[in-house]
């Protein structure tokens, strides 16, 4: 087997969140449902950005964050996705290279700007999203590069993947590569209406080749369209290597063939900002499963750093998480 | 006298925060002195950020967000300022609009890019800003609608547009129609740098024609060249109609004529990021002023504004100022 040049590569849809607080009543005007994940065209895109108020510009994606989280707690972290070369593209390269994240993906030199996430924070911290996917659906399988792949010890990719035609194709070429070099394949399923969109697909893929899937309580009962979590978790236990299930206040459960592990939540920090709480997760458990850590620990450093990331805006580490979990771990 | 239509017009360099959290030794090693504003060119823009780490960045400008401020606290506010018909000056003008201050400034067709100002905040909340001015050079006094400074009670202007040139004649020929129309003209020193710049300068233009000076207490020292805080307020005092020295910790200071006002600091609030302190005061007292508040009360609600700023990254407000000040005042 090759030697890992990193410890993950995490390949998502490339994204400048565009972030502002918003009431209640926003979202019943605009038809949102909390906490999802919607996509918009750009014409959509406008028209919201135009009804919202004074915004914050942070860097996101999913895979982008994971990566980042990777990366700030010491891991040798790799990203593929696709921005434009633009003004927001070059503010989603500073930003993810400046934490330390390996990011060679080639920019799009025309076609649709760098995407954006219209991201509307309520007063109870949740946020709801509204996707304009912009450049992200120029990505295709030319974007993966064999050597890194093969070269990693885990390759992680989000759901939201599925969503551009191009993203989808490169994530099979990426997983089949991941497991030729004998590694490992991870998959989140991101969003429940996500999962809506792609459940056969979802089923037959993590079926077929992933090891390690992470999950939320409602994207895993989506899946197996059943209201009983146990159920759910039963059904999932047979399919993959490593299935972690967060529940959000009520904390995580690792499941490894007839291991369970139960994680509590970090629940002494002020929630601020949900975003990027399950992409954390998955950058503290990546972290931790190939650096050697036992099924709990790494269950507690992916807590750890979620609940760094929802005490702030944004879903970008403020803090060294190195730092943070030799204080807390 | 014509009828009002604004409040305040807020004339300045339009500018996009790229705000980035620092230890003390990087300001060492870039040979920053903390807490100026460093006026840099393209070349050092690249150089500098290309060494930040994770940034964020949320709209700002030093009168961009007194407009802001005046605007949230539910006045008549109007802005001038330059930026391109690029992203970030897609975003700078969302912003300013987004919280009710009318922007009609025509953006820049070519040139260089919309201004950027990388804020580094070292963890004792300090900040120290490097500013590419950018497209801000392109201001000048053709930008200057007489109508809207002849229906402005206040027209306010920041030192720092004293740096390009066409700023300054933008400046000038404003303050002119100002005045002509008896409406008043109100000036903010800036930095203790631009001071030392332009000190000459500041020193004719405050004493022919301006009504409203801000300064915090190193401008002011500054502007007369003398280390005692007293010795300058009392010849500020006898060269403008009201001025207002704010002294961070300490409060401030509200002079005119033989009256002087004390202002306590909210000091109640943790501090996170001082970026925009001045400019929120400097909103809350015009925002008083011109509503008929007495001075006292007009210092009151500028030390509530800039707390509000204070409290958080960023230097555009947080939550509706008018809010706070109905449950504070």
């Amino acid at each position: 087997m090759a030697e890992n040049k990193f410890d993950t590569t995490c390949i998502g849809n490339a994204i400048v969140d565009v972030i502002a607080k918003i009431e209640d009543d926003f979202l019943l005007q605009e038809n949102l449902v909390k906490n999802s994940m919607n996509l918009i065209d750009e014409a959509r895109a406008e028209d919201l950005y135009s009804k919202m108020g004074t915004a914050v510009e942070i860097s996101g994606g999913s895979a982008g964050n994971t990566a980042a989280g990777v990366a700030s707690l010491g891991g040798r972290s790799n990203y593929i996705g696709k921005v434009r070369n633009d003004q927001l593209g070059a503010i989603f390269a500073h930003d993810i290279e400046a934490i330390g994240v390996n990011f060679k993906t080639a920019r799009s030199e025309e076609g649709a700007a760098t995407a954006r996430s219209f991201i509307l924070v309520t007063p109870d911290a949740h946020r709801t999203m509204n996707t304009y996917l912009g450049a992200c659906v120029e990505l295709g399988p030319e974007d993966i590069d064999p050597d890194m792949i093969a070269g990693s010890e885990v390759t992680y990719m989000e759901g939201y993947l599925w969503d551009p035609e191009g993203g989808k194709a490169a994530f099979r070429k990426a997983a089949k590569i991941s497991h030729e070099a004998g590694k490992r394949v991870s998959l989140t399923l991101s969003d429940s209406f996500c999962v809506d969109r792609y459940r056969d697909e979802f089923i037959d893929f993590i079926e077929d080749g992933v090891d390690i899937l992470f999950a939320n309580e409602d994207e895993i009962k989506s899946l197996y369209q059943t209201d009983n979590l146990a159920e759910a978790i039963s059904a999932v236990r047979e399919k993959v290597e490593i299935a972690c299930v967060t529940r959000s206040k009520e904390g995580s459960v690792i499941i490894q063939n007839e291991t369970t592990v139960d994680i509590e939540a970090d629940t002494s920090i002020e929630v601020v900002d949900t975003t990027g709480a399950g992409d954390l997760y998955a950058s503290g458990f990546l972290f931790g499963f190939t650096n050697g850590y036992s099924l709990a620990d790494s269950g507690r450093i992916a807590s750890l750093a979620a609940a760094e990331i929802i005490s702030h805006i944004g879903a970008r580490p403020e803090v060294s998480l190195q730092k943070l979990i030799s204080e807390k771990l």
